[in-house]
């Protein structure tokens, strides 16, 4: 219903699996607000389209700001921070989700808050609800008015409708309804409360700061309030805080957990840490075993900026070839630019990078990427490279092929837009038009994150459904709508 | 007059030499603005503060348009360049002077345009008029009216004075009346000229895409058009464009260059050519240079980002010791942020930078930063670093001790608050509470842009004021102003 | 949740009652939205906070569009009227309730929206429901989850849980739960919907322009589009308008109706048609019978604009005193001004209206005004007149004392505060220091409303609330809060 | 080359004379700018385009803010008016003039400020120079640097070129070589000047509030801030006033005066007072006159909304036909509106003004207006007052035929545009299709404006040349340019 953003005019986004949200809470501090403002602008990363936040006060209850654009330029005025009094606040950015019909509005935007009889809560979530079709039929014949399209306020509904006494048991009866991946953070008038689903497969961690707890969907935003890292929630666990105590709930069944093994490839900040290890470290150590298993003779490896850099760094110390910035960044990229006249639309790709031709010109130049989509960027970024002169190119890819969606809260083309569901990695190379393309084993990938023994095929250790088609959730409402057909359907 | 830009909250933008201005224009193409808006996006590192664009159309005349703001957020409207028609424009990005009484108002934005009786001509440059107040006060005296507080207006004063028949015979009279370090670029109603001082202390490039002739403060607009490099003005000459010819004047005496050495460390973009060298080889050479030079026992290197990590880089090659991310920069930080309440303030540079923790602690780190001004932004890193749990911090710096103001167009602080120039490496060390901190020598940085026998005492071939007290043009105003006393008065 | 608008610096309109809601709805054009947005327009008096329009569009669905602030600032772009397709829609202007906790938001402006299993519907009114605290108490009880702070959200809800098959027949089942005078405009996929409550309390009209039906609170929002009046939708009525065709429908049991008499003296526009009488012609005929009941020795008859020009103008014809323009309004005043220096603050009155001082200076001036509330305006413009030099000020009031507060959709002050009940004309002549003052009698502003023969005490043709006390629909959230002790209660 | 403001879509503003400019300065308070936001405001009606304050303080010199748009949406904000500190200011709202080439810059926005030697100076006038471009043409030949399209800024350039050694000195020196009709205020450092031209063509008057001077375009900007008339600035006058006392100079020879009689129709405020009248009660005496000139037999005297109301009244006292509001003005119609639908844009005048149908059906109306320009205006009029089924139509003009444009700050149209130029009154009659008009003679608009023996022809007491053609200053640009013949040249 707002005026809505314009789609950003920028040639790679639209080639990149999306996080959908970033999630942070907090309880104890006298601004809570300031401190949620940080945790978000922190988690940026997850969600650019909007974000959100509400707080409690004892004196004058709930307060919400929901805001389209970046945190940094809708948090961050006094006016509107001092409009959100209280020392327990939930915040949530997001993207918005393939499925939605139209645009985005600004009352999709989380969190939500309903009022119960015993007074009011927030939710807000990261991840998918499989079966949220199904449940807001369900509720709409039975007298629920929805707000909006987001499959979260379903979670509300049910929570209103359940004949618990306290708004933890409401929630702990909602989310037995619900299938899905999900992290979801919340609040009452004085509970913090934090959940992850029986798998766990988006995460959630609890930090502390004195007497100040923190959810966060990653580290990195513990870091820029001072927090430090007590320890995850754990896959099916509910965290319940309130004055200073965290309690510790168990709602789901015991169910040996599948964390997302695309958060340790692409989707956290390299400086968050995961599951004890730095993502930085963790991404270094893929493109170690990607020199090992798809070595190349070149003079120079360069990453497809920003996200390929760690890998790259890997790859060179691993392969003795010099790791070089080819690829440079405009700094300055926003999210809109002019609308070009045709000629300058043909650019492009260089409004936001630049190759350093000097540097490239006949060399042949190993190219670090994260992962292939579409495929649309490694054809820009290709051409950009041999525009510049080089003698060859190699692509080595910090991922398997991607060759399924995903319905757990990341924003994937259908199949049919997945190169690698489509092609083989020899048929990517001709239509590609490199020297080579090489991708990480799926096994590759689990050595680099810790699993010495690589995956184990009867019970992964992960979810990796976008690699393997494996998906450890059954999409209920996708099935439905006849959008996918698993591939245990075949 | 306008409402001006609020002061970034930036803790590590303060501490930086900061180049004042970067220029572009084009004659030929049809849409002129669209291609100066792109060569100002990507010049826009040179000048953040604000950006002009006057472009000339046959049929309707001059067009100009003036806005604080990054370009990307002004010049990004159709409306906008809708309303600059004409296949001839020059443009501007800045930041403030030092010196501005006040902050900088609308009508200090460049290019000034000035109406001639033979017709109007606009100009724009980057660097500055060592004597503009002299020759402001002098102009004023005789009846002119100065519309702004920007020496460069003196420029198109001295021009409607001249008794010149053209405007470039015009623009000389000027120029010879006029002292200092500049680049220009300006325009008449058919021409597009480009001019450099006598010294060739700034940077400007000539361009060609097709019949489309462009000059540019640095390469890296070239790139972004697709136009390529013809070759750099030459220091001393104007170049005139008109009808697809280049004429070329020579109106100074000829004297030999002294071009910015400063420009290779740290103000032109890595992916630009200066001299014919690749600004990020030359930064990835001066690393060597440093590891030779200084070299210390460490696990990682890691740069002080962004500007750091080519020198980096080159250290870790030469050392031996591997490159590392350990300071990951959110990519999100934009210009303002919340106005925070106390507690928050004190985090301060986590809003920019965050420590890459895991990959920190116990380390030997050396951090590799482009200059130490104030020296606030290192004690600021240190503090992070030794926070995260390094066992020691060692800084190499990618240029000599910074302790001297620079007078042609860059805002440098008053030598008073020069780190370098108060107190000694050693007392540095102490002063920032690190184990080690070395700077390249002055040879050295001689040496790795290319010059292999290094400095030539007794005629420098390069402005290295900064660095040596050496001011190849007199700082006319500011001695007058009793601002500096120069080393040789000494 | 929004940044709300800063409340107008504006001496005279905190002085004022002030209707609620305009309502309009349209059927049948291409482009209802542009039909509303000019409807609207005519109905800014009726309130100037907030507006919102929905539409729906057979293959879009339905749209909705809510803003803060005045029509013409934010339903005027061609963007915004663009996102509203279809040729059917509502729309709704409205200030803020007294009793609403803190500001309005966003959410808070109507029209709302519900989605049902046989699809959705839109719906706003003008009015107040009476016993809305006790239903939502009810319904959240139920597991309703509100989304506003508003009244009317009850009726979508108690739509929802309704067990009948189509929209018209669900939103009589709510509106008989429903106390209260209201006017509603409605619509669902291809129906626009009209009630007024079994009283008739506020008005709401139906139109023609050939095949176009239109719904509006006042004729004037007929003219603006140039549309016909067919009708007043009837008290207790439902009209149901599809494909052309005209229901009339009967939800409520048959009662006497009493319109609410305010609208006659204030609330509506003097262009507008009430009851088949020009409401322009009315305000004349009460300043008449304020002559006849009220005559006073004097020069001048002047009007305290705008609202009291009508009956000023009648006041002097009946007198034969001339009539003149002694206050001038400031046809620039817009709704915010500066935050003045304390100087200037007390100045106050003179931003808005200025006296024709060479005109008053030494006269007996007549001042003819619609009511007085809190009289902290008679005060002012009394003080304005004399310092102007006048000779003697009398006040004509062209309504009864206003000593009790409006339950039904006027925002009136508290009893307290009002002016008239807890003072006799006599004290407020003292009070204001004036000469005198008097105010039409209840039966004489009968008579000029067409009663010949006064008001009917047994069984009163208007709601006189206001005046008299005397209540016709019972208050119930208001009792229950102990916010109001009835007359009869006494 | 801002974004310039949308054309008004507004159906009236079209076709009437408009007051070119308004200016107000203050010494003395300690917050001018307030004062001047203030005056300016009141001003309004005499140029709604764009307004600029210019302030000076002692310790931090002279301070400006221009803007386009209202001074109430501008000058309103704290921030602003905080950034224009001082005791002494000077402002100025305008329209933009017929003349300029392409649209109004900001750079054209009055008060201009220039620098000279014994420091700086600012100005701001209402009226026009009938040499601006052959001044502007000799000074551009000896150097001068214009910045803007305005006329005014010659003053300033003569100014810069005197040898005089004060400001007031050298403003003599510039105002003998300018040939026009203007009122000037303009301030140095310490002094607050204003002058009006020989024959005194514009108004400008002379207040004081305490220890507070002010200087004013009308006498209603004085009454906002609570100042006193002392008296008007005397044609050919210069008033110099610094510490509180005024000084009094005679720059021109003595002719003479002859002021502009269309401010008593039109320009001014009716709440100001004009050569000790009250615009209100000279503009009823003109209804009075007119009803004497050319009675006809009616129902009802409504005048066209709003300038036309005094003179509408005055015409009822003397007729005996009862004054009504027949046609009522929206007073929330701002500046913008719906870009309409082509069947809406038909509307046109609706959006504005509305006729109460209810009243005038049946009846014959006379339509008091205070001019016919293009006649555009009257030819919608009198469709809205016929469609509302009004027996006849007969206009009653306040002012005689306006046949000649006007050369003194007064934008009108050219000669051919105006109907009265190019048709009798009788053939207006037939082109307007109404069932008379009739204008009050020019002998009897003297006679309202208080010369009992009407118009002195050798020697006219008024300028009326938009009514006689005889210009009391030549327009020497307007014949150069071949704008206009005049009638002594015919």
């Amino acid at each position: 219903m707002p005026d809505l953003p314009r789609h950003p005019f920028d040639p790679l986004d639209g080639d990149r699996l999306r996080e959908e949200c970033g999630v942070f809470g907090v309880i104890g501090p006298p601004d809570a607000a300031s401190f949620v403002a940080l945790g978000l602008h922190a988690l940026q990363h997850r969600g650019q389209e909007a974000g959100g936040i509400i707080t409690h006060e004892a004196r004058t209850g709930f307060h919400a700001a929901h805001r389209f654009g970046l945190v940094r330029d809708n948090f961050t005025k006094a006016s509107l921070i001092d409009s959100l009094p209280g020392s327990l606040g939930i915040g949530h950015v997001r993207y918005s989700t393939a499925g939605s019909k139209g645009g985005t509005q600004i009352r999709d935007v989380q969190p939500f808050f309903g009022e119960f009889t015993m007074g009011g809560a927030a939710i807000a979530h990261n991840g998918n609800i499989t079966n949220a079709n199904a449940l807001r039929r369900e509720l709409i014949e039975r007298g629920s008015i929805f707000q909006s399209n987001s499959d979260s306020e379903c979670i509300i509904h049910l929570m209103a409708r359940s004949i618990q006494r306290t708004i933890p048991e409401r929630m702990k009866d909602a989310l037995r309804r619900v299938e899905g991946a999900f992290s979801i953070v919340a609040m009452t008038r004085t509970k913090l409360i934090g959940v992850r689903d029986a798998l766990g497969v988006r995460p959630l961690v609890l930090g502390r700061l004195g007497d100040v707890w923190v959810l966060s969907s990653e580290t990195c935003a513990l870091d820029i309030i001072g927090a430090e890292l007590v320890r995850e929630v754990e896959p099916g666990e509910m965290v319940v805080i309130e004055n200073g105590e965290v309690q510790s709930h168990r709602p789901f069944e015991a169910r040996r957990p599948r964390f997302c093994i695309f958060e340790h490839v692409y989707f956290s900040r390299p400086d968050s840490i995961l599951g004890g290890r730095s993502v930085y470290e963790t991404r270094r150590a893929i493109g170690v075993e990607l020199a090992k298993e798809a070595p190349v003779e070149a003079d120079l490896v360069c990453a497809v900026p920003d996200s390929g850099t760690p890998a790259a760094i890997g790859f060179s110390q691993a392969s003795g070839i010099p790791f070089a910035m080819g690829i440079i960044r405009n700094q300055y990229m926003g999210r809109t630019f002019i609308e070009p006249t045709e000629q300058i639309r043909n650019m492009g790709v260089r409004l936001k990078l630049n190759v350093n031709r000097a540097l490239i010109r006949g060399k042949r130049v190993v190219l670090v990427d994260d992962s292939v989509v579409r495929g649309t960027t490694s054809l820009k970024i290709k051409e950009m490279i041999l525009d510049a002169g080089a003698a060859e190119v190699h692509f080595r890819i910090a991922s398997p092929p991607t060759a399924w969606p995903c319905f757990y809260g990341v924003d994937t083309p259908d199949r049919d837009k997945l190169l690698a569901a489509n092609m083989t990695a020899d048929e990517m190379r001709v239509h590609l038009g490199v020297d080579s393309i090489r991708f990480i084993s799926l096994d590759g990938l689990y050595r680099a994150v810790g699993e010495a023994q690589g995956r184990d095929a009867s019970e992964p250790q992960y979810c990796d459904a976008c690699f393997s088609g494996d998906y450890p959730v059954r999409p209920t409402d996708m099935i439905s709508a006849g959008r996918i057909r698993l591939r245990e359907d075949a």
